[in-house]
């Protein structure tokens, strides 16, 4: 609840109902994208029905979402299954469907986690904190779609330029960008879900121009837990995004998502479908 | 077929028979992991499901292999479903049970390529060529898995020191390998699916000892399409592997392959659990 009583939007977002062993949820007008709802927050739903399946142990480790077909503005419903419960792992198999049709399937393991040697390998990048960065205007013309107004977000590198007339193509498809939730939020593994798709498309930024593009499959794995989110507040996320290569109509994305501090929250993978 | 026209023994590994909408398959003696199969090899054998069954359309984009549980010796059925057919891409729901109990769940897309500009974005790694550099050697007392002695695999950076006694802890877990078929066998999508997984887990790196640690959940996403492998023949493949961060039972590890000529094969992620 925010302070004057209204839940945040993005938990109206991702608010489901559970009946009869299916969950009801519905698009959010506030998290709309160019085509359809924005995937983060569709993923952060889908994500939901597991963390709150009555039968579900254990913190999110990883989620795979694909992105089967469009989802209409409006009512759908998410089945979630455990189909395999271990000593300190479960596995389950999600899908969403609208009209008895299904526009996303998704795959999660949640795990119980022990105290182990620990330690980070990759290490964070350099960047400049969050207030010196500034953060991406309201420019209600640029063509962004509804989504990007629920976040701030302050882009250190790798952004297209969008108010010129044909810019150069840029050498590469790097962003750097502090994000945070618009107004602010506390972080949990919904909005990190959520966040680790809030990158612009890598074809927009390595073409410098906006084109067709939509992600076909997303794959999430967390490094926080709930220890994690209990200590870490509204304080912004830095998000690493680089494509690996652009071929005949697909390309792959890799992020991170760092934590102020410089540590690992969460690493995510997706493929994407673009046209030219 | 190989020169004396016996069959490979990957394709003897990755064969299933198809009947009333099930495949049946084995688990290799050849590709045993130190507990259960090689994942690798299991995640071939699920992708291959899909590209054999009589309803695909297109080629591999994406794969995630959830392993759920310990796979015995023995027989197994695969269950593969298209829940989505569109004009490019198809959307695959994949399953592999023994006795009726799920051990591993699996989403696939395939997709039909149009020629769209493409472009590298990532750059491949500086290494020497294949040539100079050893093989692994067999090493029977070595503890390795039986799965290794079916590649060619030639360490360039990363291999966990397996004759010292109590050897220092490696200052990152980076891995650059050739890796190939022993004997030869032509590149295709099943045996870039299972050279994707054939790293030693990062841990074992890092820790510089080997240590319980099995593949949670594995996403490859594909470069390679027919006209790619119609051309590769059976040249090595550069495989470059990292851990991004160790945390309390679980890493994960992102990983490349590269062409001899310096194109991305692959790109793919993978969480793993692990003890100390």
């Amino acid at each position: 609840m925010s302070a004057n009583g209204s839940r945040h939007q993005f938990d109206e977002a991702t608010r489901l109902t559970f009946h009869d062993g299916i969950y009801t949820g519905n698009t959010s007008a506030a998290y709309a994208n160019m085509v359809g709802p924005f995937g983060g927050v569709i993923g952060a739903q889908l994500l939901n029905a597991v963390l709150e399946h009555p039968k579900r142990e254990g913190e999110p480790i990883a989620i795979t979402i694909n992105y089967a077909a469009p989802i209409k503005d409006g009512e759908f419903t998410i089945k979630a299954t455990p189909v395999r419960t271990n000593r300190s792992t479960q596995h389950w198999v999600i899908d969403l469907s609208q009209d008895d049709n299904i526009l996303a399937t998704a795959t999660a393991v949640t795990a119980s986690r022990r105290e182990t040697w620990s330690a980070p390998d990759l290490k964070p990048p350099s960047v400049p904190s969050p207030d010196q960065v500034p953060s991406l205007p309201n420019l209600p013309n640029a063509g962004l779609p509804d989504w990007v107004s629920n976040y701030d977000i302050r882009i250190i590198r790798g952004f297209p330029d969008i108010l010129s007339d044909n810019p150069p193509e840029n050498e590469d498809s790097e962003t750097l960008q502090w994000i945070e939730d618009k107004p602010k939020r506390p972080l949990d593994a919904l909005s990190l879900a959520s966040m680790s798709d809030a990158f612009f498309p890598r074809v927009f930024i390595r073409q410098n121009k906006i084109l067709p593009a939509s992600t076909v499959s997303l794959t999430i794995y967390f490094h926080a837990d709930e220890s994690t989110f209990a200590n870490y507040g509204a304080q912004p996320v830095l998000g690493h995004a680089r494509a690996l290569r652009f071929y005949n109509g697909y390309f792959d994305q890799t992020a991170e998502m760092w934590s102020q501090d410089g540590k690992l929250l969460a690493s995510s993978t997706q493929v994407v479908y673009y046209r030219d």
